[in-house]
């Protein structure tokens, strides 16, 4: 029998669907004038950043389960996987590659909400771009525009929707990449609303899968759901023209907190992209203080054969989540302060290879670790860590990081950024690809398509 | 920064995830005594009853839009659209089945939850049957658990989930679609908790596209992420095993109300399929007492042109719904009780070719319509509906109906549902074939494999 409840709504939200359709649709691009130069270079950062990502986990094994089922379906081979020989169709492929740049959490964050914004966004265009010939160009425009709505959208809901269980980067994924395909297809503003209804349907994912496979599936499955979408809308399928906002449409029905403001104001003015970050090093971002001042202390000639001891001071949330003292394998290492001190001080980084399991259990590194002693001061910022050596000569040495490379006031150069791809990309396709595929990646915006590129991340 | 909020949570849940897998992977089947000969033949039903509504709306422009979107991914041909010569991969298949059975509003009902449970779970179910050359006996088996899963997860979360906004049959079915799909290939207990762990990140639709072609997306989104889930547990593919109940898990984000005892309660003894329901008219649920008060009228001799009027007595939830006196079109026809009336009397059915734009408008329908004098009471039910036709030579024909036909007390009959059927699907594949397709429906437990009904689907 049908029902009548009324559950408390908001009905008077201000059209939101049809106005960031429209600013999808109208806004002029970089080279029209639509945003500056630095907003434009932050996009390149980003893009650069996450195919660096997707290169590095091409081996996981989240991504050879996820070909191995795609492979059922016979898919056509229209895109590429990055770091990988095999080609999927458009969608399967921005699934893939969304799975595979989220793997080794080491993707960029939206510091403001959490989100990872380049996966479900750029894992969708780079596939629709690569396999329809689309330049460069209009992929970096795209990918400006697409970030700006999953962004938007996430600080409207932002804290209760993540509180309440979503994995905020796929629910707000899917919006993003169904704006950006909408883009790159050059729908109009009424085929752009329909894209994000479409999208709005498809909110991705749950914080109880961290830890598992899942988690990576997220930015995957958004990428794949916003660029059908946008492939739904171009072919004229219909969707609710106030899919977002209406008392019944998706913000509501998974968020309390709407701030409709976060999604109009400055709208077109102000580009949420400029506020993204890039990790230096593969871990829970409240180590990266510590590390960072570690790895500080071996750039001033400190050695492990020196040290006494290394007394570390941090905000009691940093020993809550991260005060893992002797962890086993790599997993666990990410969440140990101690390591990140250990790896900061023995490479003065710690990217995939410094939390193996192999690693983790070096002699070295074990000693190194207990030679750290660890005491809460809350004095001390979140995003600050207080550390001195003590060598066994009797002297100290002293770093207090205020804010850790990798944060907004410090953030990481683009040589560090190249510096991380190496990392990542290196042992999959050799440092000569991997040189070449930098270059492209910084020029990527005058790029006539963007096959050259994924050719080259071909192993 | 990482946060570490507290909010409200049930930390005691029962392990639901785990049970439900383990019932799906070791029930046993019908032929091992799995459940009774009337649980099954209401399987035969339900499938009987889906595959006509699919087969019905094959050449909707909601089926023609999505094909052409996904057209665009150069899909393999797996496996059958119903009622159309495409074939497409089984991904795609299960979409496209799922939007097309769902696209009249013409399918079946959950009363309990006002899920539509065949449209995710048979969706996926037949396009991974007829690929993978399952029996008919499987395909039946799979899906009586499947749409116990997800009638199961929709009885916990009912009322409060489908208030806040949620298209309960979208996100649930992705749940029974998995359920099902990781029955027919044979996954084990764990295979099958990473299953439905994977779907639990996947709930689609929100009640705000109801209007839209993006409400039948519901239904076919729900089916590819169900068997999509499926395949990737397959191939070892991971998720958390407490993916469903725990406290971020997918069941406390999407609904305040969780009654884990709706999932564990007579599991295995009890199938909801049981209480599954049929629809005789293409319309809201609550104009069928009138519409059968009205053919029941016809039945008994009572002709339109004796008509002086029709007085109509009924709950003011009704007309609250449905009290559209003049509509114009076939949708706003939908949500007219005195168009129901008109065409119960009309013509004793009312299937899509009465709710019809040419009929709707038809002078004879217009003129009956304005006799149709309606009065709101409520010592009437919801579920009845009081009719008095007083006729131009003074005589009063009176009919009460209590429960409508289609409903649980008063169910359609085998016969019903194969005229319903010829309705649906003569005009797409005509009379003769239709007859050779219900006859493969009714004995689908016996068949070897699902491709010559699927061959028998097309034009």
């Amino acid at each position: 029998m049908a029902r009548n409840t009324q559950v408390t709504a908001d009905r008077n939200a201000p059209p939101v669907t049809q106005l960031l359709a429209e600013f999808v649709a109208t806004q002029p691009g970089y080279l029209a004038g639509g945003w500056s130069a630095a907003v434009d270079h932050e996009a390149h950062r980003t893009f650069l950043n996450w195919f660096g990502c997707a290169i590095g986990a091409a081996r996981h094994e989240s991504v050879t389960c996820a070909l191995a089922a795609i492979a059922l379906l016979e898919p056509a081979r229209q895109a590429s996987v990055l770091g990988r020989d095999e080609r999927v169709d458009m969608a399967s492929a921005a699934l893939l590659n969304g799975i595979s740049s989220h793997t080794f959490d080491f993707d960029d964050t939206h510091l403001k909400t959490i989100i990872h914004p380049a996966g479900p966004v750029a894992s969708a265009l780079l596939a629709l771009a690569e396999h329809r010939g689309f330049s460069g160009r209009a992929l970096i425009d795209a990918l400006v525009l697409g970030i700006d709505v999953s962004c938007r959208v996430g600080n409207a809901m932002y804290p209760d929707h993540y509180d309440r269980g979503w994995h905020i980067t796929g629910s707000t994924g899917t919006l993003g990449a169904a704006a950006g395909c909408a883009r790159l297809l050059g729908l109009n503003t009424q085929q752009t609303a329909m894209a994000l209804g479409i999208a709005a349907s498809q909110p991705i994912g749950m914080r109880e899968q961290f830890g598992s496979m899942t988690k990576p599936f997220h930015p995957g499955a958004a990428a794949r759901a916003g660029l059908m979408s946008a492939l739904l809308a171009s072919q004229g399928f219909s969707a609710s023209e106030k899919a977002l906002e209406a008392p019944r449409g998706m913000m509501q029905t998974v968020s309390t907190k709407n701030d409709w403001s976060e999604i109009t104001h400055e709208l077109g003015q102000r580009f949420e992209i400029s506020f993204n970050t890039y990790k230096p090093f593969a871990c829970g971002i409240v180590i990266h203080p510590a590390i960072d001042a570690c790895a500080q202390l071996r750039s001033q000639g400190v050695t492990a054969e020196q040290i006494e001891r290394i007394e570390l001071k941090v905000h009691s949330l940093v020993l809550e989540l991260t005060g893992k003292k002797e962890p086993t394998d790599g997993l666990q290492a990410k969440f140990s302060v101690y390591h990140g001190c250990a790896a900061g001080l023995t490479y003065g980084h710690a990217a995939e290879d410094e939390f193996s399991d192999e690693v983790v259990n070096r002699a070295d590194m074990v000693a190194l670790r207990r030679q750290v002693v660890a005491t809460v001061d809350d004095t001390v910022d979140e995003a600050s860590a207080d550390v001195t050596a003590v060598l066994r000569d009797g002297r100290r040495v002293h770093v207090f990081v205020e804010h850790a490379i990798g944060s907004l006031q410090n953030p990481m150069t683009d040589a560090m950024l190249e510096a991380k791809f190496h990392g990542l990309s290196d042992p999959v396709l050799g440092a000569s690809k991997t040189a070449a595929i930098l270059q492209a990646c910084w020029t990527v915006g005058n790029a006539a398509d963007l096959r050259t590129l994924t050719a080259l991340a071909r192993p």
